[in-house]
């Protein structure tokens, strides 16, 4: 690829304007779209998205944009990264103003309730060839906050195209920020999606004040729970043992600042799920995907015994710790049982 | 079996007296030796083991022992629980003295330098057929101070005959402490074993100032690693997915607690190894287990890039800094090819 390129970045929190700083710093030209007025000027008068991300200077070469068709002209790239509930819209929005086929990345995590699509397969539903020439999805354990200190942090670029996903491994690679490809959109999509619920879970156990034991247990056999669904969708079962999947999980699950794990701690502590909702303000996506997971382990006849409790407790009232309590004295007796599923769907594909 | 065992626990260190009150809890006898004369007194005097375990009461059933030929005197199974650089020494001596054969359990996680050798091949090279009737591991993960509050803990017993390890299973199994049965031996001691190696690194990583994006990627990877030098050492990769795998290796890493961590820590901020052993003042388990897994990868040519460049830092005084930044940019680009090489290992056997 050319060494510059233009891309534009749809969505300024703190991890659309991460990586546009890590673009930036690449020597690539991006082009940051926000919907607030506001919030584009004071990016271009300061330099710095001041809200999401304090303190951070954002290289030159990062300018803000309003006007949708503006930040998407000549850019080779698409990013999107914008909350998963607004994709849809914002995608139909692109697809109205697009003039040439870009490649397509997106940085969300959550499937739709009710349809059930990942997020790849809402893009694919909603932009045209004329719009969209190929598809990766970039995730992995990665805090904005950390990734603009230019500390070292690992992602993956997961496309079934394995040319598309290599430019977008080029683009954004650097001394600090390490990509990696990945064939499995599949795998990378639901274990980002659903890592959120099993910090939830995470969050509800340390909020009943058990222990690091007791969070292990939960995080092992979500990964097992989660692997066990997505390679039922199509994935392979590797993939939840990489960045996407363990290392996502361990992040969420483990850091104090992640918002499911907060909703799930105040659950914990014995508040509702409208206390919750109203106390953070803001969305909680392990929510959401609790309802969409248990759904899916439904349709497709998948044991997820992690995913029921929390249904359980968020939508039937059922106490938290009799719920955990009962999780923890059902789970098998061998520990093989549930991944020997996992490994002989494997070996039969 | 039948319902009241009498047992002996082999060492009075904070996880040996956890273990004692798990059976003592589920009625039955437990004789727990000590080396030391006084705490064995202190323990039947106040029915406590303050030093390790404080306000901790221990069931009355439990009682200390000092002399090894009374503590194992017409109990069915011996725990033991003492550190693996001891381990060796205490099965010589409980040979010359055991008169019928036993269960055998041992909870210790290490690798013997030199000789390689895992715990219980030491435990086979040492004990004979007139002492050892089978053998179990017990493992995962389990913090001793959350264990005794009966917080919800679970934890592997893996003997390659079944219904050793169900025995023991239903030997420790109760409402708060969960045992599930697993035969892979080596999988489960390797994956004990070499986490802690991991936990030095994640201490490096943030003793640098790195965050959760870069210890995320470490553990992610260094478990890719553990899995691929198990495997070939004969495990099954699925228990590295497991409890004493994945969920052994979160707690150890994320945990402040830990010893290796600590250790870790030390380095990363710029002391060198025998600094941080003399401010330790104690066994830093994981610095044994760097050198054994450097000379176990090296001689059957397992790549572990990880184990590689801690025993950079440890033993040939290379900069923590330089050598994580190194490691981050040399890792592979294709997520998959270290743990394709794992599954093509599974499906061949």
């Amino acid at each position: 690829m050319e060494t510059n390129q233009r891309v534009a970045v749809i969505g300024a929190g703190s991890w659309g304007t991460a990586l546009a700083l890590v673009l930036g710093d690449n020597g690539h030209d991006v082009n940051l779209w926000t919907h607030n007025k506001d919030q584009m000027a004071l990016i271009n008068d300061t330099n710095r998205n001041e809200r999401y991300l304090p303190d951070t200077d954002l290289p030159a070469s990062v300018k803000a944009y309003y006007e949708l068709e503006k930040a998407i002209e000549g850019v080779s790239t698409i990013v999107f990264a914008v909350p998963s509930k607004a994709i849809r819209e914002v995608a139909q929005n692109i697809e109205k103003v697009c003039k040439e086929p870009k490649v397509i990345v997106h940085v969300s995590k959550g499937i739709e309730p009710d349809s059930h699509l990942r997020i790849s397969e809402i893009l694919q539903q909603t932009l045209s060839e004329k719009t969209m020439k190929s598809m990766v999805v970039l995730s992995g354990p990665s805090h904005a906050e950390e990734v603009v200190k230019r500390h070292p942090t690992t992602v993956t670029a997961a496309s079934d195209q394995l040319n598309a996903s290599q430019f977008v491994q080029d683009l954004f690679m650097n001394q600090h920020f390490r990509v990696y490809t990945n064939s499995d959109v599949i795998g990378v999509e639901i274990g980002g999606a659903l890592k959120n619920i099993i910090a939830l879970a995470a969050g509800i156990s340390d909020g009943l004040g058990y222990g690091d034991n007791a969070k292990a247990a939960l995080i092992t056999r979500g990964l097992a729970e989660i692997a066990r669904l997505g390679t039922t969708l199509g994935a392979n079962p590797l993939t939840f043992s990489g960045l996407t999947g363990v290392g996502d999980l361990i992040v969420t699950c483990t850091s104090v600042h992640s918002r499911n794990w907060r909703a799930g701690n105040m659950l914990g502590k014995g508040k509702n799920l409208d206390e919750v909702l109203e106390t953070m303000g803001m969305v909680v996506e392990g929510v959401r995907t609790t309802k969409a997971a248990y759904q899916l382990a439904r349709k497709h006849k998948v044991s997820m015994p992690i995913v029921q409790a929390l249904h359980c407790i968020l939508f039937d009232d059922v106490d938290p710790k009799e719920a955990v309590d009962q999780l923890m004295s059902r789970m098998k007796t061998h520990e093989m049982e549930g991944l020997v599923d996992i490994l002989g769907e494997q070996i039969r594909n």
